[in-house]
């Protein structure tokens, strides 16, 4: 059996480390839509769009659950994947949502995101059925210091605050990492916030796939795929998943005409 | 006669303005690609396809001339922008040169753009043609900076100082801001160096056109087509074009299958 894993970009990558570390012997097959990276200020519509792109570029290798890294889409396209595919298709908004349930004590949650993903209310809306206070804020700055490599120090710490000290003095005890790009940031946000609990959507994912007791039995293969070859993304594959061969492929050419 | 500008986003509208202010009668068709943005951070292979996408968009409706606003698609795209067109093709490489070199008393010039634009060398080959001696310092986080809104303060300038520190250091007199986001930050950036001579592209390639003696007789009309409506499309856009109705459109209708 196999996983499709798709995401925006490369941030997606801390995803697919978990759950190749959990199903050591599920086929993965990874897309990176690299060449139209971010997706999380980019409008629901051509968010859709480039997720139903990637979505059935990944169900041509015939995989038996389809993983939605990307929090942005997750939070705009999850449905439509849903009624599109007929193979589970799992976002990471609720997987995140479980967790933070678990981890909060006092009941306020912070969300942070991309623009999109916040816009959409994905988290609050689950969290709030829940009893759950929500305390919400876009990131849009984290993504690209991240993939500038400025995960730490001066300006790291000047913009993690900008964003979420706000949040703290909202009392929260529990926060959603709602981007894959930030657990990269996750040493210098518990650095400043050392009582908070934080929720990473890669740890989510794979803590909720195992609970959901799907056997995965393979081969253990591994396959990448990106839709360019950018140099962040170069500075960053090493990084999170070693020398695994990376495949270049073009999404315009399953487009629409 | 008619003039075509187009842009990875909306960084380009400071050349749409520009250009309209000085050929007010010209007939203006400005594309910003605004759902594949940024182009700074993709491949030189990427960035030609979607420059010849655009390209194709506009010669659509009979332009006599293309200016390429965007310097990544100017340093990587040019050539073959030239090649495919029968028309003027102009980037905003040499304008900004030319400015440059009027400019600097002392011959150091320091030049910042995006990583692809820095990479491709086009400013420095230039200007070490004209005997001038070049600092170039690629600047990720500005385009994200600016369209966050983020243009001065703390933040802005700790993240200036983080690039142009050093370039100052190596003694420059003027610097090219090689990105059609980056006049955005211009205030920011003359605050903290007062005696820097900055070469802004708008500017640049305005005071070109109007050097090239063009004559462009039309009824001055204007047109604005977008890729994605965006978030930070709506906030900028009033801000640099006022109410110049705008149309969304797909460019991946044109793709190569």
């Amino acid at each position: 059996m196999s996983i499709g894993i798709f995401d925006s970009g490369i941030g997606g990558l801390t995803v697919f480390r978990e759950v190749a570390k959990e199903f050591p012997q599920a086929d993965i097959y990874y897309l990176g839509d690299t060449a139209r990276v971010p997706y999380g200020n980019k409008s629901k519509e051509t968010v859709i769009r480039y997720s139903v792109e990637a979505a059935r570029y990944l169900t041509g290798f015939g995989i038996d659950a389809l993983i939605v890294a990307c929090n942005t889409a997750s939070s705009y396209a999850l449905e439509t994947l849903k009624e599109m595919l007929d193979i589970p298709v799992i976002g990471v908004v609720k997987p995140g949502v479980e967790m933070a349930l678990r981890k909060t004590k006092n009941k306020r949650v912070g969300v942070i995101g991309t623009l999109a993903t916040i816009k959409s209310n994905s988290y609050r809306d689950l969290l709030n059925k829940r009893g759950i206070h929500v305390f919400q804020k876009p990131c849009p700055l984290f993504v690209p210091l991240v993939e500038e490599g400025i995960v730490e120090g001066e300006i790291a710490e000047l913009v993690v605050r900008n964003y979420i000290d706000e949040l703290v003095g909202e009392g929260i005890d529990t926060l959603i990492l709602g981007c894959t790009h930030y657990p990269l940031l996750k040493d210098t946000i518990k650095k400043l916030y050392p009582e908070i609990e934080i929720v990473d959507s890669s740890q989510a994912i794979a803590e909720f796939l195992h609970n959901e007791d799907l056997k995965f039995n393979g081969r253990g293969s591994r396959r990448i795929f990106i839709t360019d070859e950018s140099e962040s993304f170069k500075r960053l594959k090493t990084v999170l998943v070693g020398d695994i061969p990376v495949e270049k492929i073009e999404l315009s050419e399953i487009c629409r005409i």
